[in-house]
């Protein structure tokens, strides 16, 4: 990963490197754990029953045959229509064996490829991915304070979200750049993406034209053929319901540009119980439940085996102020039962590390840790909003993706395996040892001590004399001066030069031609 | 729980009176779950194979028989000597045969009673108790700052372990009220705990008259004879080793004392990886097994049947400074191995709610959160210092402390049964609100949203705008309005007042005697 793209590197460089003494201690990179394919070894857990999540399952079946679902794009309603589901208006209604139909060809692995493919991502089974945060409106720092989305912060995000090895992809725009006009917005932020990261990314479904320019662009960052790209998934995005039990017309344009090209499509209902949905947990995924299937069973109807993630977004809402909550133990079970959903059906799941926290305090932490305690035992797959969701995600915040980077880091260390030989079981320390001595000297701790335990980037663990005299920094703090240290440290990947000229080439002539569309 | 004892109401409300509208918003109690009987629904997680368990059991034993574990009481060797171990000098070795016989008679579950039966708490199995912090030297508020323990923080720590309906049972000191003389700071401590809780609580072992002075106050406290004491354990002691594989002579007088009246003892290495224990964490799990596999063992030779708990508290040292960490993914593990072994045994599992934050920041939040993920799926039965924990329990902190409850209360609500019955589908109700409507005002809605979702403590889930309103509170000033309201709140639960005259005559004739010996 040398850069060798001097013009970038010289940009980037001037942009982080004032920084660089600034942040941190100034005098070595972020500490943090090499990369790794993170994979489940424990069973995913279960808090239904096989006969609860089948009363689950077919009530599901049950709304999208009486009920049935809007479907707003009169394309996709006609092809409903000749696989023999009912329409009436927008209303579709499908007979279960339909649905089961449809979805059985949805693959239960894939691999999700980057442009450097040692940070493609295999997806579904007991893999398990973790995204940048995604879409917020709003960014935050604690030196700058909340302000609008804006392409510098986004630049800085996405960097972040290249340097950090705990980090897999991009869930999206880790920050709306709301100062580029919508029109090329896409394309600047697209080529970003490239540009600055070789991990696998996201392109909204806003539209036909700008997903079309997303798999464009994925497929220059390659460098693959047209006909390579449909063999190797390269860009995913999100198909969000508008619940209840409606799937408008960008998505739909989505699915249909995504899936027909053999991109990957994550149907995401965002399934509030209370407000978009039932006031029960149950209830709730009941309703995301019919809309995932709806909208999985049309990305197959599309195209046969096109790779599929079933997205669960399940919360509840705090109903004495219909305000959003996150990381509640609502949103733990919702989280676990949608992973047992997804493995009934043996399709890949999505699922989000939320926050409802204002700021970067204790409430922050443990909604978060709580969001990872359910989505790890519950088998997520593809993780979005890892690292800097804040405010039920209405604000992007550097110090919380720091934050959630070192909890992400501790789930991963979570999830390694026990050293369990001869020498990790440690009978002959004990015996050099003996009653009332200590480790500190022992030959097996000599051995071992460098790497014997996970390092984490931001707790302090001085004590009480030290910490105050340090100023009695808190978590925030800390992770305050490490973004700056990473942003200072991070280092543009390499990109081929004639890969980057097709890139921008392709970027200029879009936006010479107008970009896309803005009445979406 | 009406409090009918004038002169203590008066007395405590006295204490708390000026407070009723200094903390909390002053016009009604803090909101928070009924009391509850805590069972874990789903089985307790496994991180390693029946093998590795084995490995690890085996390499304990090997431990006992070959190397030994120093008992410091040569009454304590004697009757070992006699049961078949092999002693040299302090060194006591025992053959796997010996351990295995011995601790087959441990009951796998007791009801551990408390002077309201209605706070008794079964211990084992499934179920699962929270106690509050116990023994920290210091306290802490965000108002007065870190201080050295003391009686009148001690008194209202007690309240609050009484007040907050997720904590079952006192630990011990909540902090140490060392402005009390040590030869009658047990006394004066115990029979607060009887007076200002009806939950059951602990002792400490140092020295035989201290928890033969602990085990009559348990007594009195429930107006029960000595016999029936006997029969109903209503009392429990912590019985840490000094690791390495050392039994020191307090701790045995207090199994002596304690077992031989069938009253409660959990046996709690301190196996801190790096340090008192091995470098990785399957040998400190080996040491801390060898240790309370000796305990345990001593215990059933004391009394076959004692009710006996297995305690383990193995965590990591930062390898940099040596100073002890918790919460980490490290102490996950060794929770969840330490439950495997103490289910092998069919013995109750004892672990804790742990963090080494200086401050009740994120760090406070996420380490606490992650050591109640690995108890909680690794099915520990007691849980010590529930509540208040900080510093590494150097500090008892009041924010932490209704912190912490918010933390349980989750913990609780996450193990409350997913209820799907046909009502709680709501395919009804989706049929009512239909695609693209709301479900604010739905039948469904209406009947179920006063009691729908968990409501906590201190989570601030206002948006931005209002929350700046409020000038921006972090978690911890929350924390700090509702212990002060919880303090103003409390009641004093009913006594007979015999059994306080009883008590009281016989704390007041125990102090004229002088108390206990300060020489331990």
């Amino acid at each position: 990963m040398t850069n060798t793209d001097s013009d970038t590197t010289r940009r980037s460089r001037r942009e982080g490197g004032g920084r660089r003494n600034t942040g941190g201690d100034g005098r070595h990179p972020v500490q943090q754990l090499p990369r790794r394919k993170l994979k489940r070894q424990f069973p995913a857990m279960e808090i239904v029953s096989a006969d609860e999540l089948e009363a689950i399952h077919q009530a599901s079946l049950k709304v999208l045959s009486e009920i049935g679902m809007d479907f707003t794009l009169p394309e996709a309603r006609d092809m409903l229509k000749k696989a023999g589901a009912r329409v009436e208006g927008e209303r579709v209604r499908f007979d279960p064996a339909m649905i089961e139909e449809l979805i059985a060809t949805v693959p239960s692995e894939f691999t999700f490829h980057a442009r450097n493919p040692e940070n493609s991502q295999r997806i579904g089974g007991n893999y398990i991915s973790f995204g940048t945060v995604a879409s917020p409106p709003n960014a935050s720092d604690m030196d700058g304070g909340r302000r609008t989305g804006n392409y510098q912060d986004y630049r800085n995000f996405v960097k972040l979200g290249q340097y950090f090895n705990c980090i897999n992809f991009l869930s999206g725009y880790p920050v709306e750049p709301i100062d580029i006009h919508a029109s090329v917005r896409h394309l600047e932020a697209l080529r970003d993406m490239v540009l600055l990261t070789d991990k696998p990314f996201h392109a909204y479904s806003l539209g036909r034209e700008r997903i079309r320019d997303g798999i464009e662009i994925a497929r220059i960052g390659r460098g693959i053929s047209h006909d390579q790209l449909e063999q190797e998934p390269s860009l995913f995005t999100i198909i969000n319901t508008n619940s209840p039990l409606k799937l408008d017309t960008p998505m739909l344009q989505g699915i249909l540009e995504m899936s027909s090209r053999n991109q990957i499509v994550c149907v995401t209902p965002f399934t509030l119980a209370g407000a978009m949905a039932p006031v029960t947990v149950a209830g709730a995924l009941v309703e995301q439940n019919a809309e995932a299937l709806a909208g999985i069973a049309f990305t197959q109807l599309v195209r046969k085996g096109a790779p599929v993630i079933y997205g669960g977004f399940t919360s509840n809402v705090d109903m004495k102020s219909g305000a959003p909550a996150f990381g509640t133990p609502e949103y733990m079970k919702a989280t676990i039962v949608g992973g047992q959903l997804a493995r009934r059906y043996k399709i890949p799941f999505r699922t989000s590390n939320t926050c409802a926290a204002n700021t970067v305090d204790a409430q922050a932490a443990y909604e978060s840790v709580f969001s990872l305690w359910g989505l790890t035992m519950g088998g997520g797959n593809l993780i979005m909003h890892g690292a800097g969701w804040l405010e039920g995600g209405l604000v992007a915040s550097f110090e919380k993706f720091v934050l959630d980077c070192d909890l992400i880091q501790m789930v991963s260390e979570f999830m390694q395996p026990l050293e369990t030989t001869e020498d990790a079981l440690g009978v002959e320390a004990i015996r050099e040892v003996g009653p009332g001595g200590h480790f500190f000297g022992a030959q097996h701790t000599l051995a071992r001590y460098t790497n014997a335990f996970y390092s984490p980037i931001i707790s302090d663990w001085r004590n009480n004399q030290q910490w105050l005299a340090a100023g009695k920094p808190e978590a925030w703090q800390k992770a305050n001066a490490v973004w700056k240290q990473a942003l200072a440290d991070y280092q543009q990947p390499f990109i081929e030069p004639a890969i980057r000229d097709e890139l921008n080439a392709f970027v200029e002539k879009r936006k010479a031609e107008g970009g896309a569309p803005t009445d979406f």
